[in-house]
């Protein structure tokens, strides 16, 4: 039961190749087993004509809160801390699982619409977004964001192991679980160290919030004496593999612990604009050998998961922080919504690229559109120019999950109505 | 001969409500002439329903040059002065008249897709442009960029003279020329004050580039021994109205000239970003009550003529550059899209806004988008989670542009077909 794509330009980002014109893509089960002439000896079921599209990997989102899209619009032009003290956290206290259910389903349309195949999430009532992901068809890591709790750190630390018993490895292993200790800000030493020897225990990553903000770094200091990268560095976070959110106030001290470690940064340039986070030194990590990769962060505070316009916001805001139009070029930022996404999910062995013994995790996205005229570097074209919406198919794990801009998992009408209904339920409780 | 756009939701920004649900809005001939309850004295000929869209004004593209399309995606992350020198200029020397007219053409297909209804335009054949505005129905103003040409000056003035007679009001007034030396560090004060003269001879506003990189600065000092904006004021450039692209590296001298001024400047942030310009204080001026608008400079430093996208960044960049989260929020993003355009444009008393009398230049977005769900706050959606390609229906000085994203004025397929044939024999020239 194979899938062919024939005739297809082809962005691979497999890191030797640019573009491959008129290729063909032979699929089989979920794995791509065949990439160039056309093959009589391979069965197919199905033909996808490739003419005026290109094939790329699904774009992969390393950070983002899903079910926070229930917020989306809520509560923006407030000051950080009014932000999230009077509106979101008020409201997200008063959250539940059915809530975080819808609000992971309107997310998960919104990624497959924008050519999103994998994501990271944080959040909480995870198995509501582990029930959503088997629907949707998509690819993710569920971390519950940990928070600590002085009463029963123990008991939230047993949720996590319950949650990476029930779902790591399902759908095909298209779900893999990790722990998610929230930011050091949030959780003590002590908490931290337990969260290191679950995730040891676990065998599996840790997904957490590194220095964000200014205030982050000032507290960390005055608390420990250190950044917060060098805390945790020392408290052993390193020793696992660990999903870094933000990295926007990292010093030189801090690029070279990343350098030398098992750290994955996911810059989040959306966020880290709209709340006012400040500009992490993308290009500079980069330029020492660090695959950062790319996140929407919550919707709540972007409004939206359209990694194109991470990737469009990669390409352009580095250059003007560093006063060279050169800094983050199209291929880069294409990489850092790819193969870096994949790098830092700790899935590059089988995701992040289109070749062949890979997973079929790729979209394939219309370049007829005016916007994208005239064809002089489809690079170019996908980094500076192109929309979500110019994504036609998006095919993960081998099912076209989307064709023809139509989703063939999700009940995309139901699932606007029933989150516009629980957000406003959602505020007034 | 009436059109009624029935049971809509108006984002008028007449600066006084926010969102009005559920109104009627009726157009006759080319003009707005009532808001409200629905009428029955009121004939109509045609009926819009306006069930899950939005209406706000066209948005108004304060500064770009539209031919440059066919160089879009042409010579990306190049250094500024090897993509000036070594790229763009040598292959504009080679551009004709014919080329001028295909890629406006595409910009204003893309433009209409994405929403605009008018704009200022800088470039070369500009009867040209005129024929494709004649024929797309869009707004705008035509402006020759003049860099001074020691051979023959007047020649170069003499054309502009004729551009104004043979274009100025045409289209149902939907065309305007300005005159437009392109920068005081390409024109003398000799020949800068000659445009004065003639910009006040014709009696129309000049339209030029200030103070977009650090070098010009620094070059104006050294040459002038002030900045670009005191030498030119200095000079009488703002006894006539000017439209100012950039306006990035102002200090605050400069802040009070053009606040005392009739100068309006055009903050273009994607092509800031992408040529590494750097950061326009976008925030100090508005707070000045200068009325910034917004542009998108050409596709080739951009990519792409989107105005939702320029919003969008005007509204994020700012809030990071300020440290300040409530800097530049939602609804002044799209005030600087719209009435400030307008302003811009010396055309706020007949666009910018969606007020009876005012001419009928308004944009349909549909807000049954996922990404545009929930709800809670409409103006947060517009400014930022909308994309280009949720407008749904354009109208231009009363009359349907696009409906339901099909372009009704212009041959789409034509034009793709055309624009990409004469850039590739463009650059082969």
């Amino acid at each position: 039961m194979g899938l062919l794509i024939k005739n297809i330009d082809l962005l691979s980002m497999n890191g030797r190749d640019k573009i491959i014109y008129n290729t063909n893509i032979y699929i089989v089960d979920n794995k791509i087993i065949h990439i160039g002439e056309e093959r009589q000896d391979i069965e197919v079921s199905r033909v996808i004509d490739g003419k005026n599209k290109l094939a790329m990997p699904g774009l992969i989102n390393g950070h983002t809160h899903i079910g926070m899209s229930l917020l989306r619009n809520y509560a923006d032009d407030l000051p950080l801390h009014d932000w999230l003290t009077k509106a979101i956290w008020p409201v997200e206290a008063n959250l539940n699982g059915e809530d975080v259910y819808w609000g992971s389903l309107l997310s998960m349309v919104e990624m497959i619409q924008s050519g999103t195949t994998a994501f990271c999430d944080m959040y909480f009532f995870m198995d509501e977004v582990g029930k959503a992901l088997m629907e949707s068809g998509m690819r993710g890591i569920l971390t519950r964001g940990l928070i600590e709790d002085q009463d029963n750190p123990k008991r939230k630390l047993e949720e996590t192991r319950e949650l990476f018993n029930n779902w790591h490895g399902k759908g095909n292993d298209r779900i893999k679980v990790m722990v998610a200790p929230h930011a050091p800000y949030t959780c003590s030493s002590d908490f931290l160290t337990k969260t290191i020897d679950l995730a040891k225990d676990l065998g599996t990553g840790i997904h957490i919030h590194l220095s964000e903000t200014k205030k982050e770094i000032e507290d960390s200091f005055k608390n420990h004496g250190k950044s917060p990268i060098k805390h945790v560095y020392d408290l052993g976070l390193f020793d696992v593999h660990v999903i870094a959110a933000h990295c926007v106030h990292v010093d030189d001290e801090d690029i070279d612990i990343i350098a030398k470690n098992k750290v994955y940064p996911v810059n989040n340039p959306g966020s880290n604009l709209k709340l006012a986070s400040g500009f992490a030194p993308i290009d500079k990590m980069l330029k020492k050998g660090i695959p950062v990769a790319l996140g929407t962060d919550g919707s709540s505070s972007n409004n939206n998961l359209n990694m194109f316009e991470e990737i469009n916001l990669a390409a352009l805001v580095n250059k003007a922080v560093n006063f060279d139009a050169v800094s983050v070029p199209a291929y880069t930022a294409i990489e850092m919504a790819t193969i870096n996404g994949a790098k830092a999910l700790d899935w590059d062995d089988t995701i992040g690229s289109i070749e062949v013994g890979k997973k079929a995790d790729m979209i394939l996205v219309d370049m007829d559109k005016p916007h994208l005229y005239p064809k002089h570097n489809l690079i170019s074209a996908v980094s500076y120019g192109m929309q979500g919406s110019d994504v036609d198919t998006v095919i993960i794990d081998g099912k076209i999950v989307m064709e023809n801009r139509e989703i063939k998992t999700l009940d995309v009408e139901k699932i606007k109505f029933m989150a516009e209904k629980r957000a406003k339920d959602l505020i007034k409780r």
